[in-house]
């Protein structure tokens, strides 16, 4: 329950294998942290918590965890890959020596995993958060091996679910909506937008949350037109945009369900906005189908709300993947180059701003044969409360 | 309230450059993400969430605050530096192409920031998770610059806490006591280490808290053997070790409070090592004072567990840096070099274990000219419920 079963990760690791022979590379090395933990843990089961983490695959043969100097019994305890070692350069970013500890370098790890066989290509996948520490070694101690970045290789993987993935998602997907509930009966003018998070916090907790699935939205007033911010210690006040965005995390899966809501009635102009933005929340859903081209869904997504004549409101949109991450690769943008596909998953993304608010709409969506399958469908009105 | 004052941001900077400079460098860039905020916060207040931040700053001259694409509006609301540019070298993981928005490089920044003046060689500091993305394009925008691991010249800094800082963290740690109690009342047998986590996220955001010091920790039975671990849907059992480490974070400053404690009692063998690890916890608070070497303290705490006939169950400590992050250098290790000095703060952080359970004893500590000032002092005995 609430894990990915053992023989999925090991259908994973061998699948990611095919497209590594695919690239033409004899091996690669996946990273990830504490935030960014998606890659490692889709291969391994392991979340790295103040440390980071990485998987060495080979081309053919066991692959390798590669955890800092105090994760061992953790990293025993979770990890489905059972060869295991230990790098200084996965340690805490407070860069501690740990004097008489016994590490690896990456010629170690090569000579493990690879035995007998050359390393010339090495793909980086996680490249983004790829640090310096770990680049520079791989410079020092494999000075002949050509590096380079092998991303597709493993988010190709990542970007169309499972049936076990789905179901964990749509788990997240529920416990976002009790959040929800829970926030809309509780939240009263004078709490700080932060004590709204707890309730969030409480509820994702209490109903089988690993954790949040992003670092969590309230925002009140002019603080709504953000597209990216940290809720505050400013209090909640009556008519006034009031901007959730509350996901929840199970065995590594990701959900957000966003709505704008107020305390009374919001300004007419207010409620036209909030109002169209959910029209065109709807219709980015009616435009999603499998075998669709991605760009053509984004072009007729502008091309609605700029007949409608909101389109100097509009910020970006309309989707972005979601799964492990809350935001994950593919991105639906006007240079999309892919097509839709069966049990791709999306978060309906659906942002509109003025001079003085902004307001978000968002949910889930499985991409189906003919249409989507709706992750969320509750809030899908303006709260008054 | 829960805010440094400006003007400690813009002392920050010209302290920084005045090490900048003592360094021979003409300027330094300064890294952090959502997780690993510290740096760049420290300078800006600016705290990233999904995209990554960075800070710019000449030896001379305004510093540039450098953001991702998405956060331009919520960077001017919360930055102290006035200059902001936005680079896709800083967008989110899921690497979006924003089609049509319009990007700064380094070239770019450095025009900006050293107007006529030349640049030579440039500092990095956040080393630990400066990413690939960031590295590769300045190699490319700067090729004849030299690229220098700069993080002392910062670090130096958050090391030594202002009576500010040290207010926040008080702050901090009250927070933490109050989600301890929380829990202690609320906790049953059957809850699982999942739901005693929402409980302590309840309170934090309830009573101030901005955020988690750091993830936390509710781990039971043999899983507290884990320095490092990740709490999970375990059910709480009687007469086991349950190990709560609970952080709190206000202002951007940390805390985190750790006890192991119990519903009913425990074998005697498991009292014997959590009693002698209270009081190896308090021995190095004892041992602590202003002007003494770290390594010093270290010695003589391993010294205390060794005479005592412990030795075998410790795996590390004494003691680690707190602030902003709730692991910051310094660490105190055998191979120290530094001495205490006054308004440093500490973790004491105490950690035994033997083959099937571990024990932590966590508080913070100020240095002081003649011992140490305990930033909590609550729950210092084996709580059995």
């Amino acid at each position: 329950m609430n894990c990915i079963p053992d023989q999925e990760f090991a259908e994973r690791v061998r699948r990611f294998q095919a497209n590594i022979r695919e690239a033409g590379l004899d091996a690669a090395l996946v990273h990830g942290n504490e935030a960014d933990f998606a890659n490692v843990r889709y291969l391994s089961e392991y979340w790295p918590t103040f440390e980071a983490g990485g998987v060495f695959v080979p081309a053919r043969g066991e692959p390798i965890l590669i955890i800092g100097p105090e994760s061992q019994a953790y990293a025993e305890s979770r990890s489905k890959i059972a060869k295991i070692e230990m790098m200084t350069e996965y340690r805490e970013s407070a860069e501690p020596e740990y004097p008489g500890i016994a590490v690896s370098t990456f010629k170690d790890i090569v000579k493990k995993a690879l035995p007998g066989r050359a390393l010339r290509k090495l793909g980086l996948v996680g490249t983004a958060v790829l640090p310096l520490p770990v680049y520079t070694s791989l410079k020092r101690d494999l000075p002949d091996v050509e590096l380079v970045k092998a991303d597709k290789a493993l988010v190709s993987l990542r970007q169309v679910k499972s049936d076990n993935e789905i179901a964990l998602m749509k788990k997240a997907f529920r416990i976002s909506e009790r959040a929800i509930e829970a926030i809309l009966s509780e939240m009263k003018p004078g709490m700080t937008e932060l004590q709204v998070i707890g309730v969030a916090q409480r509820e994702i907790y209490q109903h089988g949350g690993e954790y949040e699935g992003h670092a969590l939205y309230c925002f009140a007033g002019t603080a709504t037109k953000n597209a990216i911010s940290r809720p505050t210690y400013r209090k909640l006040r009556k008519h006034e945009v009031i901007q959730l965005n509350i996901g929840a995390r199970v065995g590594g899966y990701s959900s957000s369900v966003g709505l704008p809501c107020s305390f009374g009635k919001l300004p007419q102009r207010m409620e036209r906005l909030v109002e169209f933005g959910l029209e065109a929340h709807g219709k980015t859903m009616e435009l999603m189908r499998g075998g669709k081209p991605a760009a053509e869904v984004v072009r007729e997504y502008e091309e609605f709300v700029a007949r409608r004549g909101f389109k100097q409101y509009m910020l970006y949109g309309p989707c972005h993947g979601i799964g492990m991450m809350e935001v994950e690769p593919p991105w639906m943008e006007s240079v999309s180059t892919y097509d839709l596909q069966k049990n791709m998953t999306f978060q309906v993304d659906t942002f509109f701003y003025d001079e003085d608010f902004g307001l978000r709409w968002e949910n889930g969506a499985r991409v189906t044969e003919t249409g989507v399958e709706k992750l969320s469908k509750r809030f899908m009105k303006l709260v008054e409360l």
